[in-house]
């Protein structure tokens, strides 16, 4: 790698992702184009996302991407917080558009819009509708897969008879979030409550999962909304209930994006480049013949049968024949982040044994050749769960719960600065005034992640006040 | 059905779609909604192309959905064709662009922009992508799912180095297209060739599969273009052959669309509503409880073992235990297509037998409870194989060999409006002549569909001029 991640972790990012052939950019400002190994990172997110929203009842719709004018003025949060981010189509097939449309930057106007038609009464709730869509933010500073003008994710819209079940819907996707982010990604993340300065425009509450990338700055991974009655009175959504009375329903809407490839980099990627967890890798094992392997035609006889077992126990498995040496290879797939390694050489197939390496640990192991099939199947196991233990303990290292004001916060992030070492979280009391909030931020650029559900500390008073806690948050610098 | 299929086949159309709940209409002008009966096909036509296309070597990707206008320039064919349709994005984040920038309404721009960055030797070829994606085309006329200003689609862009290699491409695909549509969607197809009048702007040859619907107008299915290094040359894409040398590469782009689910209903839907090949079905078996079943518990009890045991089979089925008459119920899931249902009444479970009746067909089966599962299974595969019959059968009724001549194809398109038949379409012979190809439309609205690659027959004389026949064609309306 031209660029280590220690010293310049932006650099360090572009690079893997260039040199693991992920993306490129285009001459469209702040839109990237999604590379096939970049792209099968998404499919696996969007396999496994898309499976759990239809065991919980969830059913994928498509809304259109255009947006009149009109729909965002209906609620005022919603379009003061996106009106200053959006594309505007203005004219079509050679003539001026009567009203303008936005690419849409979500959908809840579109989606409240026509609910107001389809719900009628208490039986056709709730509506669980997920959409699997592009949509576009026109950001200043982008960074590929992070931020950028066009993105992909999922948008989840769900309307409910009450606050208790719309509430219910809000956690349970959050969850979902946690569970596939952790288990899939193998990034550990914090679920909690958004204060209500970092709320999704339109909100009444804003829930996320936070992970800490290896610069130690935030990306909030995945976000669920309780949006109460405010769609539903912007858009007339009302039902019949049971005992014939007009309601308004009680909506949620829950999305994560593309920002997850960039997430699963910045939380597994080292000074080689690319490290993927084994269920999101595109090639998950790569065979290599080593030594003097052309004049040995039994190495490739015994790489293309492992080759073939691997495949039939549904490994994605890659074997290099090429011309390159054994070491530009090491480093080719190393720079891709494959999990597995396998080297066979003649030496090796006198010994009956093959050498593997998993990306993330130094040591090669040697394995015997009636063996490794069921070797490899385990150690893609392992590696997965230790990737997200190694991720566990290099964020609780950089969580800093003994930072209890503004002055030691500030010395905090000095010290850090000084001794070459990243600043990390810091976990604090929060009064509840936005005040205190924006003077952490100006002062430090350190914002509120969340309010963690599960603290590893209760705080009692306020980091920039000192006046009584009322809430116990994360602060970080954030993407 | 308000609208009888057979006297107002447009009406007849959104009635059917409407009541099956597939889509709604939104304010955007021809941009519809596609709920989740309507998406479920779509999904399931993606999982399989999906299917298909990794089996043969492709990966997915995705590209900027916003072109710049200067793209569409480049090529002069491409510009020519599209830019009637496209919508244009003026401003974002509250500034005039400078450049204008496209919906796109195809990739291969921006595909051929980047391509000519990603493909430098022989080494790195071929490339085979393709991209899921939402697409727009203004379009003057829109009709739900068939024409619409924003549809979704997928679009195959892959590089060779060779016309052999790329045109062995371009039949690959689309012999896929029409193995995915008879066999998933029951919906019988004519591959053949475009003439040129009907190319894809920019293309040396486009091929397609034609679908004929029920009211005897044309679906061009699926489109697979040769475009030899036409783009290559306007986007620069060239190789370094295993000589050293720099040649431009053979490129080819294919596509089917959401379309496709408005060609299955125009091709299997009757006076009562949608009929869905169980392959797309979003509900394949409907349970219903008949007679005073509420009075006796043990039909319920035996209804959730039978949902239970399709459920175990993977089979998508729905029990409709609400309080509507079994009559209405009938009726509602007649309209919404589904397959197959069952009815279980106390003086069935008497008997122990169930009744079952496929959607195409008028007879009811009695059926003994513990061979319903697998009677069940077996009906769905021989529905969805029979489903291809009739349309086949249909499509032979209404295809005419033996129309010869201009006056010939107006009698036969009065003759068949008095019957109250439709014309259906006709094969005859043309001289490769634009203008003969021009007449025909314009005096009858008949255009070529495509030349077949196995015609029902030979023809030796153009249907317009009389001179001697070059290609025998598909005529017909289209949509
Ligand atoms: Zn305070
Ligand atoms: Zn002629």
């Amino acid at each position: 790698m031209t660029n280590q991640q220690k010293n310049d972790f932006t650099s360090w990012y572009i690079d893997t992702i260039k040199k693991a052939d992920l993306m490129d950019y285009t001459p469209v400002r702040g839109c990237i184009a999604f590379k096939p190994d970049g792209y099968e990172i998404w499919e696996h997110i969007q396999a496994e996302m898309d499976k759990r929203f239809k065991e919980t009842g969830h059913r994928n719709a498509y809304f259109p991407m255009l947006i009149p004018e009109s729909f965002f003025e209906k609620e005022k949060d919603h379009i003061e917080g996106f009106s200053p981010e959006l594309p505007w189509v203005t004219e079509a097939a050679g003539e001026k558009l009567e009203e303008r449309l936005a690419l849409r930057p979500t959908s809840e106007t579109m989606i409240g819009h026509l609910y107001s038609d389809w719900i009628k009464s208490y039986r056709d709730l709730p509506v669980l509708i997920n959409q699997w869509a592009n949509v576009f933010r026109w950001e200043k500073k982008t960074l590929p897969f992070i931020r950028t003008s066009e993105f992909l994710w999922q948008e989840g819209h769900t309307a409910h008879v009450d606050e208790v079940e719309a509430r219910a819907e809000t956690m349970q996707m959050l969850n979902i979030y946690k569970e596939v982010v952790e288990e899939l990604l193998a990034i550990p993340v914090y679920d909690g409550q958004k204060t209500p300065s970092e709320r999704f425009a339109g909100a009444i509450d804003t829930y996320s999962i936070e992970a800490m990338m290896k610069d130690g700055k935030a990306v909030q991974a995945g976000t669920s909304h309780y949006l109460g009655t405010k769609f539903a009175q912007a858009f007339d959504i009302k039902y019949l209930t049971k005992e014939n009375k007009h309601e308004f329903v009680h909506t949620t809407s829950w999305g994560t994006s593309t920002r997850l490839i960039g997430s699963v980099i910045m939380t597994h990627g080292d000074e080689q480049g690319l490290v993927l967890p084994p269920r999101v890798a595109p090639t998950q094992v790569v065979l290599i013949p080593v030594g003097p392997w052309k004049k040995n035609p039994e190495i490739m006889e015994k790489l293309d049968e492992i080759f073939a077992q691997l495949k039939a126990q549904g490994i994605r498995v890659r074997l290099d024949d090429s011309d390159q040496s054994p070491g530009y290879k090491f480093n080719e797939w190393e720079l891709k982040g494959v999990p597995v390694r396998v080297e066979l050489g003649p030496r090796d197939l006198e010994n009956n044994q093959a050498l593997i390496k998993a990306r993330d640990e130094d040591e090669k192991e040697a394995v015997e050749l009636s063996a490794l099939v069921a070797r490899i199947e385990e150690e893609l196991v392992t590696m997965q769960t230790r990737l997200l233990e190694k991720a566990r303990a290099f964020r609780e290292k950089h969580s800093h719960i003994h930072v209890d004001s503004l002055v030691q916060l500030k010395d905090h992030i000095a010290d850090s600065t000084e001794s070459g070492e990243i600043p990390g979280w810091i976990l604090a009391g929060w009064c509840g005034v936005d005040a205190c909030e924006e003077q952490v931020k100006e002062e430090t650029k350190f914002t509120t992640r969340n309010i963690p559900f599960n603290p590893p500390a209760e705080k009692s008073s306020c980091i920039n006040c000192g006046n009584e806690a009322k809430h116990t948050v994360w602060f970080g610098r954030a993407y």
